[in-house]
């Protein structure tokens, strides 16, 4: 492989979806961000989208926007639907955060298992999954039963078929792994949770709009996701979750709330849920959220997930080939990674703050470990080609010493 | 009471907080709006902020943007407790929605009363609200108590007493009626279900921004509201919740989420939430709706609840005289009143239709029920003279018949 800046040049020059990179604000050329996993772009359309939603439709229709903001959840549902995770129009819908529908789906699978005593995940699920899961097996009595996971290698599918037997509820995994990329084996994992009669619930979280998503193909019972990573579609806004078609009327989630009743404003005196995904939201959609989660949907779905996909494994096999002497801490094969690679280094929190100085965002994750986002709509190989000159560059040098070891904040 | 347009003239011109109105987004001065209540208007500092922050913070800082945002829930909490509820600093905090939130603080008020098994509401609660204890109660096996209440006249303090005994756990009603405007009387309810040993939740939505609520006075331990009514905060914008400061470290709520977690990006292995309001708090907050809180709570502030509720109360009391004839379905006395009023009709819905094509916007209720908002920041007393001049002209002439009659959705 040419390693000089040139060829990564004649890459961008040859990328079949680097247009899509003069959709988005930019307002920096020269910053080199790789943290679009953590928080994605603004799309021009999205900055457009919310001012009118802002100005004309709240500022002007008032009230009456209500006449088209009130399905539009679903709408936009369907939008991730067929779009970004192929399935079909009325399995997916945005609802609350994704802690929220985690909440919300694993508490509806538990009660579709009542006889059973165990939920199933790994030690290396992003902390939020597993603070929820441990809640709701405290609260109802039940185990939590956490596979070892190598932090690097990601999750083995033999272990987690090891770990299965027909007192197992719930299997709670996410798809990559926030922090090694590592992809887990979606169909290997829900086809042995469905040989015990386990209901499967995936994060993915870092998964919807960086790699195809074998939701129909693996059978997959649930899934929730953010909608601020590879979606673009703002902090905090709101998330998503997926429900497959057949299971929607057997399950009810817990938080019985007046956007899941039937007849709706007719403020019926008992619950009665919608036979639908609708039945899975609780409150009022945050309108202008949604609004982002629309425009950044629809960039992705118009790229389309296998140009996506070629482009971020491209990526970030490119990384990894400019940090060769790097530590790697994610699965070598791209086909065993999501759109993030993670190096492991002992003064990881330093070098990254020397980045940030150098005009390079990655992002830091303990214990010790430079996590780079290679968002593929918007991330060039020459912004690949910088980051690891200067990271290359800045552990050469020693140059990161000069930052405090003191590891702070960061999402 | 001189009933000349006239005279509105001058009541608005001798408006102390009357300039407020200039702060708002109006682009149709001929639009008599009056549904403020349902959702409130776009302030001018939240149209200028919510461009910066899409555009140069989320846009131009992307995830650097979160050094700024991390705590911004808690500190536009601390904006609604001190300038809109009357409590301290760290009681409040945004999160989720309302419904969301009452779930939060139902259930963990329900975990602080193991030995108790029951729920006390009442039959007028607003729909959502009773649902989602209905579904908590069935969860739990718990009973759930639900005291007849006078649509029009709002909850009878002496019913709620007498529901109550030593087997009650959680007294949750609203300090607001969604439909007549009937004020609770917190101080009272809350008074006896301290004296049976049981919690009290009330919901604020329709209070908030509109009457000064006695969370302080009457030692009440929780509540939940929304933001996108009095406040101004726009649809669907986060809710806040409030749990009174000795309460914090007892209770803790059931979705264990990141964002409760002490030391939260050290990612630990186990739930360990911080002693503090931020416990209350579950995924990533909406950022953008959470800066359109700051502004909407921070105009309420400024004008300051005392001037609000009493611009309100005068409002109400003068669409009740220009509406002397009609049947009104909200109590008559202002003391006993929200910042809303309510006439009943059997041909509401049509009315309702009549007057929004006549440039009035009304809110229709079920049964029969025609909603007046006068939200007292923006609201002038000519628009209540326009609409209800309209409104009996409407009615006097029988105009609203050639509207259909079948109700619809609207919040």
């Amino acid at each position: 492989m040419d390693l000089s800046r040139r060829y990564a040049e004649t890459r961008d020059a040859q990328d079949p979806i680097g247009h899509f990179r003069t959709r988005f604000h930019i307002p920096d050329e020269r910053l080199v961000y790789l943290d679009g996993n953590s928080l994605g772009r603004l799309p021009l359309t999205t900055r457009d989208r919310l001012r009118d939603a802002i100005e004309q439709e709240w500022g002007g229709e008032l009230i009456r926007g209500w006449d088209r903001w009130i399905d539009l959840a679903g709408q936009v549902g369907d939008v991730i639907a067929e779009g970004v995770l192929g399935v079909g129009r009325g399995e997916v819908i945005l609802s609350d955060s994704s802690t929220v529908n985690l909440f919300k789906l694993a508490s509806a699978a538990l009660d579709a298992r009542p006889d059973r005593s165990v939920i199933v995940t790994d030690d290396d699920n992003f902390p939020t999954d597993r603070y929820v899961l441990e809640g709701l097996a405290k609260a109802r009595g039940l185990r939590l039963r956490t596979v070892e996971t190598d932090i690097d290698a990601g999750i083995d599918p033999a272990r987690i078929a090891e770990s299965l037997d027909d007192d197992v509820a719930l299997v709670c995994l996410s798809h990559v792994a926030y922090r090694s990329g590592a992809l887990a084996d979606m169909v290997a994992i829900t086809t042995a949770a469905h040989r015990v009669g386990a209901l499967t619930l995936w994060d993915l979280c870092h998964s919807a709009g960086s790699v195809p998503v074998p939701l129909r193909e693996s059978g997959a019972d649930l899934a929730v996701g953010c909608t601020y990573k590879y979606l673009n579609a703002g902090p905090g806004a709101p998330a998503f979750l997926y429900v497959r078609a057949g299971l929607q009327t057997e399950l009810r989630q817990p938080i019985w709330g007046w956007f899941g009743q039937r007849d709706q404003f007719a403020m019926g005196a008992g619950y009665d849920p919608v036979e639908s995904i609708e039945r899975f939201q609780v409150g009022t959609p945050p309108v202008l959220g949604v609004y982002a989660v629309l425009e950044g949907a629809r960039i992705t779905a118009e790229a389309g997930l296998p140009r996506l996909y070629a482009k971020s494994a491209e990526l970030s096999q490119y990384a990894i080939r400019l940090g060769e002497g790097l530590d790697l801490a994610s699965p070598a094969d791209p086909a065993r990674r999501g759109s993030h690679v993670t190096f492991h280094h002992p003064q990881a929190w330093q070098i990254c703050q020397a980045l940030k100085a150098q005009g390079v965002i990655p992002d830091f994750r303990t214990p010790q470990r430079l996590r780079l986002g290679l968002a593929p709509l918007y991330t060039r190989f020459v912004d690949v080609w910088d980051g690891m000159a200067r990271l290359r560059d800045i552990i050469a040098t020693g140059s990161y010493r000069e930052f405090a070891a003191e590891p702070g904040r960061v999402t």
